[in-house]
This record gives structure tokens, C-alpha cells and sequence, in this order.
């Protein structure tokens, strides 16, 4: 197991990539991050899962709100209001700041990739995070109350209270692979699939080009993004009820059937097990919350050692 | 004179721009404002002319700094700053807002004429300002120290202090006159040139398709932006040197010999009247100086009722 690719998308996620990426050292480890979440608001490009875990990394993200950074200001905003502009979407100052750079470094030509780059440079991180491609893909969401949505809107704005008819990656079909995500995957001993929504998240970067016969060749394990029967944030379990099934870490495995040699989930589901084993997963039952920097360390520690003495082909 | 339009550029013609929109109702008075020193930054789309006369309409302009607004907050410029990214031109929060504000109908898909008119509307301003084109037009700058840069590089980053050996507008010959523009000078009785840079905030207003055509079948009167010999603001007088032209009111008028009828100078150049009357150009001497809201007003004034006396054809 000497290199690990992780696929996350923001939320539990980039939690599990923070604590990979505190046990692993850039050279051995690439999260390839979902970008169909990413959006353009106010004319910036913004890219929430990437941040997500940057502003963690960095130790400047606001664990309050669980988005934007701590210490936070709100001058701009403020100001946004009060011109009438549209500020469901909330950009601290600092936040701002670096959507800006962003923007800066995307004009003068740089693909995502690099700029990502950078910004982690930027901002003292170096663990080895890159988008799932440079281009555009955005993540679609049909529901039954305003007809199609970016993701953003129905996660942010509708705080994901709309029904969820049906989901599209617009630009997936003329999306790309980068350099990067292609030799991390190929010089892959492990692939990690984070317990990031499996539909919205994981989904979109299984579909860039070849990435998930790619994943097929390898080893790979996934984590239940859900919890007993919830998710701990975000739409999933709720997704799974409007597609008519029943949310557990098995329906979960179940989506992942094809790609996985093994599957990581809660105590609390722990009675799925044989379940999962009867479709020739090995499952691994642990503690999958990560409420501090701690847990996000250990659950990490834990996946790789059994991934390293389980799965071992 | 029912109808009167203005063309200016950011500095003083802002000035005498306002003084005019507090004289004549909007329906009466149209600002025409140059464009060509708009530039990206940031990923933003930047339009410090119309800024400047907008920020001072509404009465929350940094007098002070003759840019900005006042009253204003650095957060986001002290965030870009630890990021290392480009902070010469200096967006306070509130400044920045608006230019989220302008991106975000831009985006929408709003013209550039149309954007103006519902900041203006955001920002409680009245007046009819409309910038000179709704197509992209850069004042570039070919410097001996820095070969060519943008018009801001050259003014802020710069200080106006790299000798200009020439000058050239990108893009302007596919550049088109607005609907709203063309309409506003053929229906205008008086077209007043403000005291703005005659080359470089002046000449790309009028090079924008027939606009110098349309202007020269009209009255126009011309105002100084040199008193005595120097420029209050801007690099106007020092241009002219190095173009080898000794800076007055009088080489101002010659360069709009071809289109003025009336031309506006400074007590400070009451001895040039004769060179100036000696082309058939009436002069009009008077205090041009306009340091407070009252002086723009006065100011204003006087051009009006000196050209509706003396220009009336």
C-alpha cells in the first residue's frame, strides 16, 4: 500500500481526506476532489468541497458553521445586501478574498488544477489535493419545486428541503481527466472512497472520462456516508428515500458493488455485515464520526491498516 | 439647448459631470462616460470612470482620496494581501461589493449600459450615465520602463510615472456605439467635453464608430483640463510634454479645433483667448477650479448659460 488515492466530496469527505492527509505524506497521497458543486456567483468561480477541505487543512476553517473560515468578517456582504444582490450564499471577507485570488490566477490563463495548487501554497497546505477535472461540470438537480437547480442552490439556498426528482452533470461528457488525477489513480495501490454523498459527490468523478474502469483495476474501499439510517450532513439519506430505498450503509455498498474489495462502516450498522459480505465485500465496522481533528486522524489510521492487512491482493 | 449631452473621463470630468446632472433633469442630460481605463482585476470586471462619478452622485465618495468610498473597510484587501495576490489597485469592501454587484448582472447576461443603470438605481442616483460603449475597449499604454500596460497599471499602479511614448485603444474598431449613446447625441442641443484627458479619456469616447462625426454636427463646448500649465489631476500636462507640446488651455482647444464651437479655460489662461479666438473657437474665461459640490454646480451653471448666450446657432 504504498500510494493512496482518496475521491471525496465536502462535507464528511473532506473530513476523511484531512485526516489521510495528516497520516500520508504528499507523496503518497492525492485527494481528487468533486468539483460539480462548484458554481459561479458573482461572476467568481466558487468551488465549496475544494475549500471545504483547504480551510480545514489550514486550520482556519470555522467548525461552527461547518463552511467559510473562523474569524470571520462580513463587510462585503453586508454591503452586497444592502445593494440588493443575491447573498444566500455567504462570503466572509477572508472567504472572499481568496475566491478573488482564485479568479485572479483562472484569468491569467492557469487550469484548475495549478490554481488549486497554488491557493494550497498559499494557504501552507501541502497535501496533495486536485479537482476531479479543469473543466466545467456542473451538477444539476431536478426537484419538484423549482425545476432544475445548480447543486449549490438546492444545498445551500433550499437548504435541501426540495424534493430530488432527478440529478444530470452538465458537462460531464466533454469533461476530462487531468494529467494528475490520471497518474494518481494508475500509480494507485489503494483508491478511497470517502463517505461523501455517493450520487451527488462521488458519482460525478467515477463519470470524467474512464476514471471508474480505471478505479475497477484497483483496490479499493468505500466508507458508509451513512449512520444508522441517517447522514450526518448533507442530502444522502434523504436521496435515498425519494428514490424509494431505505437508507443504510448496505444500500450504500450496494451502489458501490462493482468498484469495492471493501467497505467501512459504522457500530451502528454493524448488523449489515453479512449482507455485505454475501455480495464478497469485507466489510469493517468501527467508529465513522469525525467530530474533531482527532477522529478524522484515527478513522484514517484505522481504514489504512485495514485496507493494508484485509485487502491486500 | 433642451437637451445636453456630456463626455467625460474619470477625474475632473467627473466633476463637472455631477455639476451638470444637479442643473438638468435626466431626461434632459445624458453623461457619456469613456471606458477605455475599465480593466479586469481580480477576475472583475473594473469601471473606475463610472465608479467615480457614481460613488460621488451618491454622496459616498472618499474625498480624501478621490476614490473609493468613504467610510470603508480593508478586510478583504488585508486577507489578499497575506494570500500574496495583486493589491496595487485597492478595492475596499464596500467598493468591492459593487463590483461583485456589476459581475453578477454582467453575468446574467446584462449589457454593460444596462448594469450601469441598475447600479445606479441600487446606488439612488438619478442621472442618465452611460458608459461610451457596451463593448470591451482598453486604453493601453506603451511605456518606456514598462513596454505596454493597462490604463490603471500605468495611472495607480504606476503613479502616471513611466514615460508614455504612444497609446493605443484595444478593440475599439470593433467597438460600437450604444443604442442609448447614439440616441442621446443625436437628439442633444449641446455636447459639452469635460475637463478631462484629451487623448486618453476624451479621444476614445470619440473614436468609437461615427460618434466624432455625429458630435461635429452639433454645438459643442470644450473645458480645460489644464490650468495655468498643469493638469489639477492626472497625467494630462506631463503627456503633453512628452509629446513635446508646451501644456496650455490653447493646445487643449487645438486639438478639438475640428469639433468646438465654445471652448472653457481658467482664469489662470485669460491670455490665451486671442490665440483661441484667432481659430474661430469662442473662449469663455472663468474660474474652472471645482474643489467642493457648490464649485461642480457653479461650474455647471456658467458652461450652460455661456453656451446657450453666446453658442446658439
Amino acid at each position: 500500500m504504498n500510494k493512496v488515492v482518496a475521491l471525496a466530496g465536502g462535507v464528511g469527505g473532506a473530513k476523511l481526506v484531512f485526516g489521510l492527509s495528516k497520516i500520508l505524506t504528499p507523496d503518497k497521497f492525492t485527494a481528487i476532489i468533486n468539483t460539480g458543486d462548484d458554481f459561479k456567483h458573482l461572476g467568481l468561480k466558487i468551488c465549496p468541497d475544494i475549500d471545504s477541505f483547504c480551510y480545514s487543512r489550514a486550520g482556519i476553517s470555522d467548525q461552527k458553521h461547518g463552511w467559510g473560515q473562523k474569524n470571520e468578517s462580513w463587510n462585503c456582504l453586508t454591503e452586497l445586501k444592502k445593494l440588493g444582490s443575491e447573498t444566500w450564499f455567504q462570503l466572509g471577507d477572508k472567504d472572499l478574498a481568496l475566491q478573488l485570488e482564485r479568479a485572479r490566477l483562472l484569468s491569467s490563463g492557469l487550469k484548475l488544477t495549478k490554481v488549486t495548487r497554488s491557493l494550497c501554497k498559499k494557504l501552507g497546505i501541502e497535501a496533495n489535493v486536485i479537482p476531479m477535472t479543469d473543466d466545467n461540470v456542473s451538477t444539476i438537480i431536478h426537484t419538484e419545486e423549482y425545476g432544475e437547480i445548480s447543486f449549490q442552490e438546492y444545498f445551500v439556498k433550499y437548504k435541501f428541503i426540495p424534493r430530488l426528482i432527478n440529478y444530470r452533470f452538465d458537462g460531464i461528457s466533454n469533461a476530462r481527466m487531468t494529467p494528475e488525477s490520471k497518474k494518481a489513480i494508475e500509480e494507485a495501490d489503494l483508491v478511497v472512497i470517502c463517505p461523501s454523498n455517493p450520487w451527488l459527490s462521488i458519482n460525478p468523478i467515477l463519470e470524467i472520462e474512464n476514471t471508474k474502469e480505471l478505479i475497477q483495476q484497483k483496490t479499493v474501499v468505500a466508507v458508509s456516508p451513512i449512520v444508522g439510517n441517517i447522514a450526518i450532513k448533507g442530502p444522502a439519506a434523504k436521496i435515498f428515500l425519494e428514490m424509494g430505498i431505505q437508507p443504510s450503509a448496505f444500500e450504500v455498498a450496494r451502489l458501490y458493488q462493482s468498484i469495492i474489495k471493501g467497505f467501512v462502516l459504522d457500530n451502528k450498522n454493524k448488523n449489515e455485515t453479512d449482507t455485505i459480505s454475501s455480495w464478497g465485500i469485507i466489510p469493517f465496522v468501527t467508529d465513522t464520526m469525525m467530530n474533531d481533528d482527532r477522529s478524522k486522524i484515527r478513522l484514517a489510521t484505522e481504514i489504512y491498516s485495514f485496507a493494508k492487512k484485509t485487502l491486500r491482493t
